[in-house]
């Protein structure tokens, strides 16, 4: 059965995969302290053209925005993000198990943050007289690409920023599926430029190519100085940390991470032209590897039968929107066994 | 300067402050473990019709409900409430601090949630294939009146509770100001009625009469076994627990918490009536002791200069709402100056 | 029936309670910010000769140590305290509730932290190369009087602070019985010595003279900028924070504060001597208000029938370790009923 | 440089490895719901006999720990171990994060708990009159080999859980080393017996052949319902799952774990006798895979030059007690470059 269930589906890479078996045996010191930690480090502060930098790597996703948010938050702060954010939805409550709460502002459109609704709420809280009964704004959060596989552009990213500074929080851009982000043509921004537009993010291999693994990059300096220990406090840090910094290693080694991203982007949007050809509504306009057409409930049974995919919402008792999502692994296959079976 | 800003700016009712006076120099046994406390428990539980209830003392609100809160939920739950709760807005995450999310679901009017939005919210949750990776609906808070003065109907009240029950979930009924909801004509149900209609809530005595403490109403001896550890822990705990006692004992003697609240109501009204004579807006119908009206910047100012009161909101450049409070201790010369001052 | 139970086991000082009658039809800014608070902080500063200071108000010892020592560490860090001390003992696990860890070190005699064992333990953590990996030291927290009634000299005090200020660690200092301490005759400093040899401690109100209520002293202007905001977190922010502000007021109005303390250490050294006639051995040498004779277990339960006081601990299978508690408001006919029966 | 300064200082063993570039392009279902982690499960069960446990797969030690220790504790409730407990020292204080204090008793032998204190304290707790002021006992903690290398018997161990349950607390083994402990001829229990004497433990995979990952046994169906979404609550919950079962399918096929465990013993057994015949004294007696040699300083200095290890404590000024570590992946040219540079 072919699967479009999600983009982490299978293991990693075979380039990554093979770096870990060359480096097998090779001793190192433990925690992160390795060889090929620091390789994979200023490979990764190169691509990002922040040589001030601070790279850290973690097993997952959920656990890197805990143990970030966390070790950037005074305990009376909490973090701003739309309603629709993973952290507020789909992590199980991981943000507030380290006692900081998710501050919720409108959802301008799918998955996004608008910066004005942003200043709105930074504005009327700093003049709200009773803010201190509140729980503080410490930093802001959005994903990038969104839950929805939507984009910011480079000037909705530059707004926000610059409204984050203004009012001296951190941005932290949660890039679990960054490198799909980056391949798509409707993107008009590279690596560097989001590094130089955000205090905090990171870089998602769980989905692009790793077996596990996120690189959190500080973009100057600004890691708290022991977030070493923070991370060993919140169980996210790995014993053998080299194991996350082989496979970034090779991620970021003649490109790799960007050139398996793109044939997600290239087999989505092939993926959204059978949709549409078949008259499905899109639920939402992604240019990422997410795409989730509308259909009716008959249909959507019916391609259940032979396809993985996700059901993602009701959008009326008869219809439902799904998921269905490529990866840096989906094969031409793939796409075309799904272009005979829906058509 | 005459005040509306709040419902807590004086002390205690003479006949609670009497009541301190008189039990002063009794020795007692500690931590609520003493007669006055075990008075007023049982004249509490007489006034509820919950002979089976367990009752306790805590300080404050925000206090009362986190530790209430967690002491009913498991680590992985969260609790249920509309975006405009109490513990949403103005307890500085204070349930977060106890590593528990708030789940937000839509405000359906002022303040008040409904119970359709709730069943659906249920509904879906636990038809949602992916629900194991969200925080766990473990409870349902209202409160009643709401921050906005308004009230629940014994109808909205019983639908809310019945489909709590039908998703074995505890209902939470936050009763910082509930003698002012019960002595409102537009109340059509009693203690006893709201004791049957949910699993916990809090007579809260700070705004009504106290010098401070909230009584927490377990309705059917459904208290965590350890309530008083949790206490301890939270740091609400009272070492001379009879300070709340006393009071409460006083509260529920010969009728005076009801008593009292009916003063709050009929100064209310007067100035509610003083508002629509001017010729302002409500912003909202409270049938309380909290009142809204809509005015312009210039007479805000004006007013200011001779009244204690709390800017709301903006509802646009030039107009804002207001809120005036009355209590137990509002006079009729208040009223009088508040007329005369505005008109 | 007397009691030795505990020294908060009835109601105010009747100069306290007077003021509280005084003001109570005041109204008042609300959350601390009225002039009652203020007048109570200005009177404490005095007293403390520490004009730089910041006061704060709370209801009661557990709850102040949860915030002061939240309010002072960081995600990572832990409080360092002897394993007897009362954080670590009597308050539910108050403080791992705000997620830190309480770093025990060898309790070097009755109650009490040796600076040499404070300094071991910090050189040895600084010269650890693992030391990542550990729960960082963020504070150091010592209790004056002890749990077991002993003191600090200013020698032992000076020498504690100066290791903290080496290694850039505050000193908190819980003074839960802070008036006993400073009333015995073998306590060689104080008020202002001690403000000015650490950088928080707090005067403990409920166990002298209030119904309730502890004043936090950040002795050098060095309170975190949103202490507020952080009660309000703790739940540790009474609306009517003049309860407090009005109880510290009085106790700080022609020294009764300490007047009504010395009443304290006088009765309980008669107390004293009423053991040591009687051939009772003392556990610990205490010159505070907290006596501690060992008895037979026999003489115990005989003393039960007229007497309230605790049993402390078991010595071997016939003989116990007891607690008798002196207090502001103990009498000469309770220390005459003693004799009696004891003797 | 040859390395003994931990057991995971390289990557998996090659059958370990192996299997996960066999499956590596298998798709499957995500979050440990695949058809390897399903594998791996009833081979432990079966190793364990235990038909009736649940089992779980984590990344690492630290994560496993707070995670297990969370999930089986009521908020109020604090895991008993003793002082020298990996929880207590080595992780950062990740049990504390989760809000859990953690209750020291006496260490007994060199990281072993004698189920004589343990009695002791429980008993004196539960006859304590004043418990509900302290945290409650909720389990019970100890690690199998301890932090010092050594075992318990199955007589104490029997004794330990004979204790647990009739308190009615489980009783947690960390078997981060757990093969290592299990291959040494001083071990008198086998794994069925650990898991019939205990109600959950882990199996270490990240020290005994794994890239990263530790099997937890719930051993009588007595995981937590929700332990799935308390796992991603932690953010320990790997989105590819797989990674972990593939290995621990390869672990727990034709006893590989059990026999490269083996190996470690071996080579450690000949180090112990290298440090006897070069005069060292052993600090404590381990039978396992760590050993302490205590070595004058100037020695250790010297081969620090040449061999990785671990300078543990200070004996005296001019003494050091050194960890040594062997693994499944020592090699017999290892022990004899040890021999000839102490020699």
């Amino acid at each position: 059965m072919i699967s479009f269930e999600s983009d982490y589906n299978n293991g990693a890479h075979e380039k990554v995969l093979q770096r870990l078996i060359d480096t097998n045996a090779t001793r190192t010191i433990t925690y992160g302290g390795d060889e090929f930690c620091e390789s994979a480090r200023e490979k990764i502060k190169l691509a990002c053209q922040t040589p001030e930098a601070n790279v850290f790597f973690l097993a997952g996703g959920t656990q890197t925005n805990a143990t970030v948010i966390d070790s950037m938050l005074h305990t009376y702060e909490g973090v701003i993000a739309v309603s629709s954010a993973h952290i507020n939805t789909h992590e199980a409550g991981a943000v507030e198990f380290t006692e900081h709460k998710i501050i919720n502002i409108r959802e301008h459109e799918y998955g996004k943050m608008a910066a004005e609704d942003l200043e709105k709420y930074l504005f009327d809280f700093m003049h709200d007289g009773n803010n201190a009964h509140c729980a503080y704004p410490g930093m802001v959060y959005i994903t990038f690409p969104s839950e929805y596989g939507t984009l910011y552009t480079a000037a909705e990213l530059d707004s926000i920023y610059r409204i984050c500074q203004h009012y001296h929080l951190p941005l932290y851009v949660d890039g679990a599926r960054l490198g799909y982000a980056l391949a798509s043509p409707a993107c008009d921004f590279d690596l560097p430029f989001l590094a130089h537009h955000c205090d905090v993010f990171y870089i998602g291999g769980t989905k692009v190519g790793a077996l596990c693994g996120e690189a959190v990059v500080f973009t100057h300096n600004n890691a708290h100085p022991h977030f070493f220990s923070i991370q060993k406090q919140h169980g996210a840090l790995l014993a053998k940390g080299r194991v996350l910094g082989v496979q970034f290693d090779a991620l970021f080694t003649d490109n790799l991470y960007f050139d398996i991203a793109q044939n997600a982007i290239t087999t989505a949007m092939q993926m959204r032209q059978i949709f549409l050809d078949k008259g499905y509504g899109l639920y939402v306009e992604s240019p990422t590897n997410q795409q989730f057409p509308v259909m009716h409930n008959s249909e959507v049974e019916r391609l259940e039968a032979d396809i993985l995919f996700t059901r993602w919402a009701q959008t009326d008792d008869e219809h439902t929107v799904c998921r269905f999502v490529t990866s840096w692994a989906t094969t031409q296959q793939d796409i075309d066994t799904l272009r005979n079976i829906v058509g």
